[in-house]
């Protein structure tokens, strides 16, 4: 697939920043910058711009807040042309700063909402467009809402000076068809805007539907080195560069840092296809309870935990 | 998706038994031939009827021979309406028996062929269907061939009593746009026939391939326990079970058996996603390069491995 309007994000850092509260060393970090870099993709998210009075840093590593002078301290010294994104949850802006544009190395924010909260992200992409950022909202838990209001959000996004609008599969419930359905109803509801697709791997289903939104106009895509991603993961950035035939990209630097650096962390901390996640996205759940069972004994009662889980839903 | 004519086949022990020689115990058999009774699963795939004359006995399991005998050792005594299959490679028939339907607990010879052996093929799904069997033909390594070939094996294919005919992704190498053109050209030339899928997971896509294979009227689904086979295996049957909805499928004894069963056997054999065989895949090759690579020291170098079969395909 070429079609030169189609953007790669690389969430590496801050998805994966949800399963060790954001806490990557340093080295880590330039690493994965370096091979992005060379790799050719387009946009790399370091984490989150957090409240540090809601989340205190005692807690979380550098990469809950990303603040200019730390993100500069890590690519400083290495060429490069991607553009830096970060993640801002549209219900918990506190005393967060944003500077103008050409006063940070951040070029995106990217504003995670929920369609409930879809004026508190209305407010925060005006105040970063105007502030020279591109902006994008990114639409959680989308299996979950029913389709007038998921419409409403849409026209109001359609009025806001927001680049992009993300689909975002947060429970990895959805399949293909359901993709198909959403791309279309927010082409149809956002003339002129782009569209994103952000995808968890709960039912090995992240790439596959990446790719169903592609073939419906989909241009900006997320992915993460080996699928690294809150539960299961995300779309795998590997498999993502394999499909895409745009020849700025190249593959080898990102085989490269999957061995020497993310081999080591799936040593440390779980990410994958597991049946606990799996059992949470096809009842269209949060993936919360699949998350607290697999750090207990019990992590491996996937019958127990199903009929558990079945019982609670009822 | 609800839809009666779908037929779940599992190729745990079949597929599976490629990585582990056949040598499951018997203990181990029956209980999934339990489990999968339990779930309400169509059909349960033993394994090989295969030549001990060119598969010597001392290096292989019992499922590599499949007799009657053995299979009704293990299903003695268990109450079950599940049909049991036998797989048979086409271009390897040499002094196998096959008895009349009713004298074997067979109820189901799946003929494995390349499309240059199908004269084989054809002469084997004869005889086998004349002595009452079910037939299948499983066209392997479809990626690799070009239409008029595929055209002219399904044609004559068309005009053999077989009745389910299977496009098999061998190499997993095929994308969902793929998946739906196959389909409509073995619908297109396979009238009054079933049509049938079987998967492999090198790009995470077995399952995604096998729901846009049912959208296209596909009715027989190959899955198997945890996605167990060859290579990073095939289409988890446990999430084929999620997304069927006919009421006589169960998922619980399904996930007792991945936790009692697949779980302690992920710790002896390697199967699942692995970057060397999303390299073959997306190369359209066979996995067997990258499975030699996984019994080195080498088995982690996937960037060296990804340069080398770039330029041993060039």
């Amino acid at each position: 697939m070429y079609r030169e309007k189609i953007k790669v994000l690389d969430c590496t850092i801050r998805d994966g920043g949800l399963i060790n509260n954001h806490q990557f060393t340093d080295e880590f970090v330039r690493a994965i910058y370096k091979a992005l870099s060379k790799s050719g993709i387009d946009y790399m998210e370091f984490g989150y711009r957090s409240s540090r009075e809601l989340f205190p840093p005692e807690d979380y590593g550098a990469w809950k807040y990303c603040d200019d002078d730390k993100i500069r301290q890590i690519i400083d010294g290495i060429e490069s042309n991607i553009k830096i994104s970060v993640m801002v949850d549209a219900h918990r802006v506190k005393e967060q700063e944003f500077v103008p544009v050409d006063e940070s190395p951040v070029d995106v924010f990217r504003v995670a909402t929920y369609v409930k909260d879809i004026d508190k992200a209305i407010e925060l992409l005006h105040r970063t467009h105007d502030l020279g950022y591109e902006t994008t909202a990114n639409v959680m838990a989308i299996s979950r809402e029913i389709e007038p209001d998921i419409i409403e959000a849409l026209n109001q996004l359609a009025k806001c000076p927001v680049d992009v609008v993300y689909i975002v599969d947060s429970f990895g419930a959805l399949y293909c068809e359901q993709i198909e359905y959403l791309t279309k109803l927010y082409k149809k509801h956002l003339p002129g805007k782009e569209i994103g697709i952000h995808c968890h791997n709960n039912q090995q289903l992240a790439y596959a539907n990446t790719i169903e939104g592609i073939i419906h106009d989909v241009n900006f895509v997320d992915g993460s080195l080996y699928g690294i991603g809150r539960g299961p993961g995300n779309c795998c950035l590997e498999l993502l560069i394999g499909f895409l035939k745009n020849p700025k990209f190249n593959l080898s630097p990102i085989l490269k840092a999957i061995q020497d650096y993310m081999l080591p962390l799936g040593e440390k901390i779980e990410w994958g296809y597991l049946i606990p996640y799996m059992i949470t996205s096809i009842l269209n759940e949060h993936p919360r309870t699949a998350i607290a069972m697999r750090k207990t004994a019990d992590k491996d009662k996937y019958a127990e935990f199903y009929e558990e889980m079945r019982e609670a839903v009822d």
